[in-house]
């Protein structure tokens, strides 16, 4: 038992979900009609790992308004990839990774507005001005400080890098592969993120030829691609993907580029050069694909 | 407020805290009045930083015997210092820290015996199979292994080497200054872990003192020496001392020499040589020591 939701739940918590549309954003009207005279805690994150999107944060600060509730976004995709501001969006806390934006695993800052109160999570000792015990990873903690210098310093050009990037690839796989559909939103989304997809091709099995071809993709998110997951009734469908209405039997199918700072147009270009070959493959190996085709030619 | 037992009762549990005798060790008749039917957690620290004393984990272990009690056992300052068998001392769970023994920052594990069941403090994630969510600092868990592996190889030579330049610190102190009061247990300790309390000496001016002539010494825990603790009242009066009944007007004035592999013999001579001129400097500054001169010449 992982879900956030239900272990809140058993400590007595209301909790509720708000709806995304079609593109992951979230559903401003549908999170206020959800609001109540008790909510006291209102989390949106600010970008997806799965589908790129980035969400409207000051809008939803903006609902929020003066109510009283505290508002949290997790960062974690979007701090060190895009330019963060907290205060012009308007969030009391947010989290931030610093393995996300080229610092070491093991450390990660939570931002706390002046004058929020927290309870510690981890109890035991007076580390980090009592919120959270244990000894600190003072190397970790560093190269954080460090990562963090130099994403705000070159933030500008990796942004220009990447989306050249990622426009390059979206336009590139678009052009060259049919029945694919990108999920997430079409220009609301993380710079170099490209996700998708493709009818007829486990995104598994893409994912491995790609690897073979030099090519490393994502299929799901880190958090729930796992073993124990798997255990609960074979690879559970994606939540996220799920949610933006694709449907189950594709959930398992969807592929992430997420490009970094140190990625090049010739890796592009060779991505564009080895993709339609492999999916060509796959299809032509899908039994699912090859009736699809009977069909459509009786149809014809 | 990062009182454990405190945060437990809040959350419904009934805490009792068992006595220990005034070398540290745990009263086992204390511990075995407090065990109710409904008792279902029992943890009990390996070894103490601050005082060096090592727990009779075994007979705790036995005491328990088959009533189900869950029995934990902190190790992260035995493991890597002394041989741990789990399965010897009858532990179901056990911490272990690996920058205790020359392990990197950042990582620690759990062990759990098999069977036993757990649920997650962090949640949110599938991680390390459901237990603790989060991106994996996979060069820790390394860095921690090899740790581990070399404390395991070279555990006999280690200990033989720290007891040795324990003894002769031991002894060293012991004969040079008067008016001082070793803490903890005179055999059941740490292998080159020295702690006392000095009469007239304020614990935080000899660290001090002795940080200025080269010697790393500590007064007090990591965990709770720290301005938030100072903030409760004054510097805490540590609750280690309190419990094996040194006056609280002396719990700040405790001093911890920690021993490690690559200290040498010269090292220990060079504390041995700095530390009794220390004293007295610090001592013809204090008023107190004054009067007890002059009561003492009185008395004569």
């Amino acid at each position: 038992m992982v879900n956030q939701g239900d272990f809140l739940r058993e400590m007595g918590f209301e909790i509720d979900f708000v709806r995304v549309d079609d593109s992951g954003l979230v559903d401003l009207e549908d999170l206020e009609k959800k609001l109540t005279p008790s909510t006291f805690l209102v989390s949106v994150m600010h970008a997806n790992f799965e589908i790129g999107t980035i969400q409207p944060l000051k809008k939803v600060a903006e609902l929020l308004g003066s109510r009283g509730i505290l508002f949290h976004s997790d960062g974690a995709a979007s701090c060190g990839r895009i330019p963060v501001n907290v205060k012009d969006l308007g969030v009391a806390t947010m989290t931030i990774s610093a393995h996300q934006f080229y610092g070491p695993k093991g450390a990660a800052a939570l931002y706390v507005r002046k004058g929020v109160r927290l309870t510690p999570v981890i109890q035991g000792g007076y580390q980090e001005m009592g919120y959270r015990a244990g000894t600190e990873n003072v190397p970790a903690i560093v190269g954080f400080g460090e990562a963090a210098r130099l994403a705000a310093e070159e933030m500008e050009g990796r942004v220009q890098h990447l989306a050249a990037l990622g426009q390059r690839l979206w336009d590139g796989i678009d052009g060259s592969i049919n029945y694919l559909h990108f999920t997430g939103h079409p220009t609301e989304r993380l710079p170099g993120h490209v996700s998708f997809w493709i009818e007829f091709v486990e995104g598994e099995s893409l994912l491995l030829w790609l690897s073979l071809n030099g090519v490393a993709s994502s299929s799901g998110s880190a958090c729930s691609s796992n073993i124990l997951a798997a255990d609960e009734g074979g690879l559970k469908a994606s939540h996220v993907l799920t949610a933006i209405g694709v449907p189950p039997e594709i959930c398992h199918g969807s592929i992430t580029f997420s490009l970094g700072k140190d990625n090049t147009m010739e890796e592009v270009e060779h991505v564009l050069s080895v993709m339609p070959g492999i999916v060509q493959k796959l299809r032509d190996m899908s039994p699912l694909y090859e009736e699809f085709k009977k069909r459509e030619k009786g149809g014809q």
